[in-house]
């Protein structure tokens, strides 16, 4: 794994260390990290213990990588633009939950349970033999998760998002409490664009080595709260024939994951979840939901400007970053684009 | 004063212990603090002192209060519907936060700086010989201040709307810390209906004692945030004609109080104030701002769902409730519908 | 159970659902959920879900108790000075995490690491043919259960604590929000002269039927702090025999639980851990230590005023509240005091 | 001014900017903002507006600063070690809040209300033509201006404090709000020492230029709490003779100021206040009182261990820091020891 020092570096780990499928085999960070243990370099944040048998693993050298089937990157966006095409040249698949390449012409931006079939830009990427795949921002995630169903059925015409995201979305050090406690900042540089151009490229389709976006707007407007991990989006849709919030409610809570048969080990029972009673949901009861890959949908309403409204929240770190990229490897795996069982995993 | 121990009703206290035109004569609250010491029966949350003169106050019984030119309630809604209106029988004018009669067809729910000119609807009440004015929901005060300079400009069409709202907003206890810290609650209970349907009232016309409102939707998302004061409200609008993000913040800094001329002691210079420079307007920087009485919009921008979108906060205790009702005393004085000078206020 | 609904009955609820030993056949609250589904008495604020099971259960009278093994008790202190009594004269075991009768002369208060041998005060009882148990404090647990390795190996003298106290230490809805975000508040009533007078019963003896309290005094200072679980007890303590902190540091670190040998199902593998790098033990990386049951010491130093001082976090409604009452229960069976196995409890 | 784009720096400009003693001349800071006007220079955090006459000034480079007749220092420890004898050797007197040279052996470590007569010790200093005065740390003046009534009544033999420190102390960044957040951190780095050292010079004697601290030992343990601004401390006291709690909250409120007639503009009319209702002092409530100047004590009990215990509360940004610094140079000035009327400050 690369970046693994980092809060989504963590919980990579952790997901990986006893993971069925993949076997942590190296670790690499910044050259600041290089050669120390990674118990050592690490400011672990998780209230789980650390693994002694990772900590004791000596962080490597990103450019040294080359002896695994999956490398997971958790870079930051700078770095990974530049480090993770070479690395795919090197012959090695690259899973990332950064966003530098995520809008890339011929690299699939991924979440299984809505846009499976984008793997076959695979075979059209030109980093070498190697490739890359990519998740959504942590936002998106939750948007898209709980859009999907709604575009199934009625279609998308036009979306109005708000979010009230948690700290955890800005890493460590991140956001300084001075700016944050008891307070909101309405405004998370970069959110924005990717929100509003993510969710059509997952919703989208792909031909002949070419992705067709969806044709919807999306307005989005994001705050920072002072909440640990979950962000919530605040939505507004306006479908493309109309549909009662009853209607939206069984669409939602009808679906069901269309790689349900592959049993990928980090995949929830229900990748969407519909809540109605109250205040719900919350990043506090709601954001654990299935190990924090569950996204939670509640406030399900008619909407008196657009045709429905509701509120949808997801685990940023993991659902929206960590558990992301492993599900997104499990379904490489399970789809033979991985090399063999007991895959070794950087 | 009648609700007087409650958070509202401590900001008017304090409010009006200097007045400059009103006179705090007598308080009242529920016959659970009748008969005692105010400084006895409050809970002061204030960090400023209780003045002692103040403190020695009896709580009186609501019932009795009749020797004075205007009473503030800050009551709970149902005994507001009660009583208000038995005052107003006994020839008084009220001057109420509550939301009962805020949306009676001969109650002026008013903000000085948008309609004073509601107030010809005084001499269509049926109140006996007393009046009843209003102040609008704490949030609704945010979104209309700001939507005031557009409306005049473009026309309003449709608004969509997501608040971030201070547990200051649900009083003394109010939110349980166990359901707030580190936690968002997507919903207050009765919020969005006065979202909904207030500012509509207040950028309406009056005619002959008839209301007619604005006729334009607006869809509110609500909710509750870790933040003391300060509700922050995340608005997209459809302009009656197009105006880019430009053309918007200029006639939002052009904006000046038409009722400056009367020099209302509570009024600040400038009812609404954009600051366009990163994440502003933040409840922690910008509530206080001009004894929190303006309004702060920031994040002005196009929007490629509707035409524009905005931050506003407002101060939810003082420009959404305390220091609201005592601008609208300060109205109805100015334009002589209460009594003589050196008013006494209850 | 009785006292289901508040915050400990419900921990106890997810204790006791799956118990090993335990079967849990009956709830019961306070008349205003009688003859309630116990799902719709209940306001439940764990993350992990309620229980389908449970949820079904109906919430009945107190009184009417009478057909289990075990009651475990999480009432107020008043109605538990009351009821516990009586249940006990009905020839029921009750274990008890309310305050009312932990200092009673013939009730033990019981830490199975600490003081097991207390147990025999039950053959002196005088509640009938039952008998009742109780447990500490929440914040005298992690006071006592670091002190207890001291106390055995150079005994005590005096002892300062002043505590950082979680606000789930005063259930739901406890503490009001705008009494506690951003702010700490020097003075959790009651609290104080638990933590100066239990620690002695603890650490004391029993002789026929007396207990024969530890000598030394404590002075307690709480503060309440906007942190949701874990409470923190800062120590000073001055010893029988003087000890350096590396001695202290061996003895709480080698430190194992004289009852290990039970296999009690709730008992942590260690009961006191030492960590000592930087500023830890903290409420968020350390009280969910096994299962919230192990109380973690830190910043173990030389006073420079008394002996020795140290930060120790006990979770507080685990190891101080639910994880004590089920692990109390544990001992019961174990030292057969309980009746048969597949024990029913309420 | 110098170090004047930190959070204290900016608390000192706010401070002298409408002094009526002093007149901001000249801003510094690093060399990163040197240049610049200090309004983009400074990521201004205080929600009164930076006036705009100090954001149209330029930041200079420290070593240029030398037309004034004190120079406030709020640089960071390091630098302050250096450069603080360097602008005292060019004939400057330098007021500083940074810690390098409070323990200096001719340095005055100085709260007027305490240890006024200190100021003597800088005719003793071999700083060239210049002179160095430092306050003390932020949770030092809370502790030492609550003991100084009880130092002078009873005398004090041993104290033991446990703080709970906000985290504006840390500066800005500071305490990532990860960290902090729903969390306490029961380490401050280099605190402890500062707690344990300076009470003893403040309330120490000086004679022929010599320093003879008290003698009494300090035992602090130190947290950081999600508070902003103001840090409290937990007190236990050993006193010289015997005294209950209510002659010592006798002592604690007829204390006044011994320097009360030098009319020190930024001097609070009290600098210890007592309050005995409740949960008092609370850093919402009790922070500002008198601007931040007057340090709240609350709580004053016997205690079962020493004689005396009770809680303080000070603004640590304030009377902690910036204010305290402010004082400490209108006593140079009243006492003779600046240059002419209308001083120009750094």
């Amino acid at each position: 794994m690369i970046g693994a020092t980092g809060t989504v570096g963590q919980r990579l780990v952790r997901r990986l260390h006893d993971h069925p499928w993949f076997r942590l085999t190296a670790l690499a960070a910044s050259s600041r990290s290089e050669g120390k243990r990674y118990g050592d370099a690490v400011h672990w944040l998780l209230p789980t213990a650390l693994p002694d048998s990772v900590a004791e693993m000596e962080v490597r050298d990103i450019r040294e990588i080359d002896d695994c089937d999956v490398v997971f990157s958790a870079l930051g966006s700078s770095t990974a633009r530049e480090v993770e095409p070479l690395l795919a040249q090197r012959g090695l698949m690259v899973v990332s939950n950064a966003s530098a390449l995520r809008m890339h012409p011929r690299v699939p931006l991924l979440i299984p349970e809505v846009n499976s079939d984008h793997l076959d830009m695979l075979d059209h990427q030109n980093f070498g033999s190697g490739g890359i795949v990519t998740n959504p921002n942590c936002s998106t995630v939750g948007l898209v998760l709980s859009l999907k169903p709604l575009a199934d059925a009625f279609g998308i015409e036009a979306v109005q998002v708000t979010t009230l995201q948690a700290i955890s979305g800005a890493g460590h050090p991140g956001v300084p409490s001075l700016d944050i406690l008891g307070n909101t900042l309405p405004l998370i540089p970069g959110e924005e664009e990717k929100l509003e151009t993510e969710p059509q490229k997952l919703l989208g389709t792909t031909a002949d080595g070419v992705f067709s976006p969806a044709r919807f707007p999306v307005s989005a407007q994001t705050n920072r709260v002072p909440v640990v991990d979950g962000h919530l989006v605040s939505v507004s849709v306006k479908l493309g024939r109309a549909a009662s919030a009853e209607e939206a409610r069984s669409v939602i809570e009808d679906f069901r994951s269309p790689v349900a048969d592959l049993d990928l080990p980090s995949a929830p029972l229900r990748p969407v979840v519909a809540v109605d009673e109250g205040p719900r949901p919350q990043p506090k009861l709601d954001a654990d939901r299935e190990n924090g890959m569950t996204v939670t949908v509640g406030r399900i309403r008619d909407c008196p400007v657009f045709d429905l409204r509701y509120v949808a929240l997801v685990h940023n770190t993991e659902r929206g970053a960590a558990g992301a990229a492993v599900l997104n490897a499990e379904l490489l795996a399970a789809a033979g684009r991985l090399g063999g069982a007991n895959r070794r995993t950087t």
